[in-house]
């Protein structure tokens, strides 16, 4: 019986045109390679765990930070075995991040699939998370680089940090340095992992490395701008949260930016800034924020960061990996847009 | 202003013999620098990490993970620094666990001092204590050796995985087996990592680094024993729990599978292994257990696991070190009883 469903990778690859082909096959088989590299760390460990990390692999994701990881790997020349250790290392820090995300914030259902603590008491979901973190670092160390390991462990202080800078941070800021800190720990990190470490288990020289991860830093920022976008304009049944959720919970992000920007007397604007986020003017300010020049203006600010991604590669050896790295960054902000 | 206290550690130390001269000079020197290196990990970061961090280095502890670790290294003519940084690593580890402990256990008090969970919410604590994961990997990796990262994060797996058995694992189990695994788990795969990434630091033979973990085995094994008959003999207020706490939650630690041994008949045990810990019969075995042969029993076998620790350092080289770590072995189990 296979658990892992590939449909929302699949969808991403039809998107960027990986529909057939040598290559198509060869990245959807080493994502299945993941994945069970991914499961496999459970083995001769706690039923419970497995069965937990099974239910957390199978319920998917777009696993763009490990297509990400292969194909810089793929372009670069890298070591197969190596990166397919690593993508799964980065995956499952991401899936660990999660776990514990989802216990802090209450969530039940993630990708509409209920989560680890909807399932469990808080305590085996504090551990099942702590698993994944060393599952994680384990995978890490088997990529057998120094330069892997640290960037690894430097990357995870900085998103626990950026989490509990959100945390004990006084809501209701309006401030560009702060939202760009913020996601930058929260989302960009990871992809700055995912290229930059994956350039370590290749053959390239520094300034390539370097290339890389200013693309893996600019998609990254435009995937969590995009994420930001999708919270005020998406479907809500397609993200599984009310519309405007991140206001609700005080969180200026950017399109609440430009709308402050562009309408510094808004009354119902003003409330938010004295930390007022309860209330019907919340709802008024999300209708306002959607119908706004706002989200345009985002949604270019996205598309900017991916071209400054895409730039970054120019120079860079230019093969079938390197087409699909632009077509990627490029869905990263059309993806629901 | 300094917050760190080393009472603890120099209770130790006198123990051991260490009082006076460079050596002991040179070891509490060396503590103060692995203190050092953990309270610096949260610079930059958070102010609240850092107050966090800074409050858990500060309530002490016996440090006998890090001496362990400084001290092989000293044995083994390891490299200074690198083992600084790995002591701080392990001492990280260890400090990192029981955050997450402490906070599944709702313990409010540890070693007197309030712990995080007392003083922030759950969320707060949760992500102090994957910080302090991170922080630990990152010191890890600093080491730069491969096999001590390897080493680290699978002992990182084998810790929470017992976490995990533990609190899924049906209670009132006598079983020597599942104490064994339990405690190696717990509290010796600490040890072995302590004494094994020590001797990777260092310029020694396979056969040495196999002698050493041995060491670490035996001894994390007595470290443990040693604890769980305190939770039946230990002078309540100086332990900061109730006497037969383990037997209470239904932990049935070697006095209790000593007495068990002896006493097969016994109603109040048949009640225990029928799942029942509620109730007077519970306070009554407690009573029972302290007076038996049992604690003397568990208390020999301590002894022997010191005995065949001390004994795997037999033939390796003899220099202040090792009388250090033959004489840290035997307060192990002297400590209390």
């Amino acid at each position: 019986m296979r658990y892992v469903s590939l449909t929302d990778t699949q969808k991403i690859m039809e998107h960027i045109g990986l529909t057939e082909g040598v290559f198509f096959d060869l990245l959807q088989e080493r994502l299945r390679r993941v994945e069970d590299r991914m499961l496999s760390q459970a083995n001769s460990h706690h039923l419970d765990l497995q069965a937990a990390l099974k239910h957390l692999v199978s319920s998917g994701g777009k696993r763009v930070r490990p297509a990400v990881t292969l194909l810089i790997g793929e372009m670069l020349d890298g070591d197969d075995d190596r990166l397919i250790t690593l993508a799964a290392a980065i995956e499952m820090l991401h899936t660990a991040t999660l776990v514990h995300d989802d216990l802090i914030d209450g969530a039940l259902l993630r990708r509409g699939i209920p989560t680890i603590n909807a399932q469990w008491s808080p305590g085996a979901t504090v551990l099942t998370g702590d698993f994944m973190f060393a599952a994680a670092a384990k995978l890490a160390a088997e990529t057998d680089s120094v330069a892997v390991m640290r960037l690894f462990a430097d990357t995870l202080a900085v998103i626990v940090n950026g989490e509990i800078t959100q945390m004990f941070a006084s809501h209701g800021v309006v401030s560009r340095e702060n939202y760009y800190r913020r996601i930058y720990a929260k989302t960009a990190s990871m992809f700055v992992l995912a290229t930059g470490a994956a350039a370590y288990l290749s053959p390239v020289e520094e300034a390539t490395t370097e290339a890389v991860r200013t693309y893996g830093y600019q998609i990254g920022l435009a995937f969590q701008v995009v994420d930001d976008i999708l919270d005020f304009v998406g479907d809500q049944s397609a993200i599984g949260k009310p519309v405007g959720g991140d206001l609700h919970q005080g969180l200026v992000t950017l399109p609440a930016i430009y709308y402050a920007e562009a309408h510094p007397d808004d009354a119902d604007m003003q409330r938010v800034l004295q930390g007022d986020f309860d209330g019907a003017h919340i709802d008024r300010l999300v209708q306002a924020i959607r119908k706004s020049d706002a989200i345009a203006q985002a949604t270019q600010e996205a598309r900017s960061f991916v071209d400054r991604g895409v730039q970054a590669l120019d120079g860079l050896q230019d093969n079938r990996a390197r087409q699909a790295l632009i077509q990627l960054a490029h869905y990263i902000v059309e993806r629901n847009l």
